[in-house]
């Protein structure tokens, strides 16, 4: 293959037209802050989840007589990770302090705090493995449920985003909550509040947005949205999004929107079901027969007399 | 950036809080146990798509005239890896043997019987992707199919862990179908048995349930669920999804449940159906024309009278 | 563990069949021709968009100062790449040179012309996300955009990808559709052609065909597919989807088919709507009330009388 053919006069000038562009519309970077970099982000993403369930993951900590060395080294590793990408991150807060020292111990403290979570999130999420297994037919194994579940990988990543929203820090929550949707296809806004024993089940599609609040032992299925009515920036910080009481089924497709929609507890909202205002404890909501047509008959008919034919 | 501030001893008081949290709710590996770990098993599933179509996905083998020696060295490579995969997967099988030689003995078999399945396989897989290049008006050239088209990715995966399936190895089946779920967003069940020439396209959202049964030259878009009517554990080993028959199409966001449904031969499933009964040979299903408002007209009008204005 | 149990005579065997079936269903690369393989495409894929935006994919560019030299090294270093992809793209152009002198001369071209265009994408994109912070409730700083939505990676890539489609290279454009599609659940062929201020929410499961016209600031949610009606392979070159006219907003769910339909500025499409013909400006579509029914009260019962109870 012949060597490129243009002088490094010409490289120059290409090189000039891009960095005018990134001045003419600058990005935080290009006015000299930081950003966590996405790169960095992933890293400790996987890093903590690795840590959740180990060697599950990645194959590091197989040999088990050795795992408390392994544990400590991982942490460790982990908390110099973290500590740099929540740094960064903070460099966005209008209230935090600017001082890239004050800054770095801001970003010590919130990441201890972080690992100290570690063991309670550990318990939480093989609550919901264990629900995941006893409610899925086709579930084998709870490691199976941990190891290549979409829905437990959701729950999982959004488990740790719900708790740096908590802590009101920029882009690692959505960094996090978008890395999950892009794996999973389930879209989690890291602002919702979801209670323990949760079950998403193939999950592609499915939306809950910011403002959402899940009870407990609640089952989705794909394509369902828990979302807004209306999507206008005045509405930001209220609550625009469903509650969806205990015990509580979703089937595939159903969208929930609204946020005084309250869905109470032991309902089942059928597949495809559309609604926008609240339903009593215990109802089970499905659509009505669809109308179809079928070119073998002429007639318009239902679905339930194909059956009869 | 400053050191982290926390002490050793810190550290280990984290360090043995998460130890505790691992042995509070243990999985198979805190009871002794071994698993495949994920990063494993993705490693065994893109080296046998590498080895269908060698020069497609990663760089390796570009040389025409060395691929004997490279296709020798890949099996050999693969062989090492699947035959490891295999043995940590086999732990989980009550019925199999314990003893680490006899599982390894096991799974130099299982592993090498895969490979004498690869030419089959190829062959298979070239006809999936020669009835997508017939029926796609978009696609231009076979290997862009076999290049880039993620119901080929889903199709080609499904197939391997088909294999896996029938052999009742726990992990690497769902492990290799849910890695294909994540690329393409298509969710197909390892159990579902599926005939050649077929092509799924778009595909995301599409979920395709265990006991499902599809014929020869069937073509589904996105958003299509071929799914269950309860989800019952009960139901664990029955046909609960339904049967496609051959030359059958079922358009984007169709729905169709249930063991007993069966979609008989050359029918055509119209976008959004939801379907849980049989129709019969060569019907077309559609949906009756939507119900629809318009904020310009204010009584209710349908699709039709629109088009009238 | 044991080594693997079989001789080299078998491995041979084996090797042997495997090659046997490359050779009996030849994609080009059996035939002697040449192909990118995907691992080449998708590193030039990221190598482009870590140009428009450094800093913000990969931590290679964190110092400010440093920027031009390291965006000189960059821009050199995607041009070998680049014309190394599109050389081995062009071996698939029956109309294009087949010496590989003049393929490269070719691919050079391609490649510089590719990185002049550089900054005006970057001006683009940069409005882009603009878009999607004025119109996402949730969105908190244009950065967050450019580094977590899936939205503006998918309208990124497409924008690289629609270049190449325009300049006729094969599998180029495809591949990096591809490749977003796979990372962001969402489907937009790289023919369509769209407007500036382009955003889509959430995305999943969206999908836009080949001859899609969209205007400027245009909004489309989770689930909305812009298709065809008919997919025969007679069409191939036809406008066979539809035309969006500037500000118009379509929400979850919704499809919209047809190359005749024109959905005029202004107008509003709801979630689920259907549509198959074109609807004039202004207008607000909206489904009918979905008739739904409830096991509490066992009369039909519309949204609507739930509320009442």
């Amino acid at each position: 293959m012949t060597k490129i053919l243009k002088s490094p006069q010409e490289l120059q000038v290409l090189s000039d037209a891009l960095l005018k562009a990134y001045d003419q519309n600058q990005t935080l970077l290009e006015k000299g802050g930081q950003l966590p970099p996405l790169s960095l982000l992933i890293d400790c993403a996987k890093r903590i989840k690795d840590l959740l369930f180990p060697g599950f993951y990645s194959d590091d900590l197989l040999i088990f007589e050795n795992r408390q060395y392994q544990v400590g080294a991982d942490l460790f590793a982990l908390a110099q990770q973290l500590k740099k990408l929540i740094s960064l991150s903070l460099c966005h807060c209008e209230d935090q302090p600017c001082l890239e020292s004050e800054r770095d111990q801001r970003a010590d403290e919130i990441a201890w705090k972080f690992l100290e979570y570690l063991p309670e999130l550990r318990n939480i999420l093989f609550l919901d493995a264990q629900f995941a297994l006893e409610e899925d037919p086709a579930a084998q194994y709870l490691e199976e449920v941990i190891l290549t579940y979409p829905g437990f990988q959701a729950i999982c990543y959004h488990r740790i985003a719900h708790w740096f929203y908590a802590q009101k820090i920029p882009y690692i929550p959505r960094g996090i909550s978008e890395y999950a949707h892009g794996k999973t296809g389930i879209d989690i806004h890291p602002g919702a509040s979801i209670g323990i024993r949760f079950f998403i089940d193939h999950g592609t599609g499915v939306v809950i947005g910011e403002t959402t609040q899940i009870g407990q032992r609640v089952k989705i299925y794909q394509g369902v949205t828990l979302g807004a009515l209306s999507v206008k920036r005045s509405l930001l910080g209220k609550k625009r999004h469903p509650t969806i009481e205990d015990d509580v089924v979703i089937y595939a497709g159903a969208t929930v929107l609204g946020g005084k929609t309250v869905i109470a507890k032991g309902s089942v909202i059928g597949g495809n079901v559309w609604l926008t205002n609240s339903v009593p404890e215990n109802s089970t909501i499905t659509c009505a027969p669809m109308d179809i047509q079928s070119s073998t008959t002429p007639k318009k008919i239902t679905t339930k007399s194909i059956k009869n034919k």
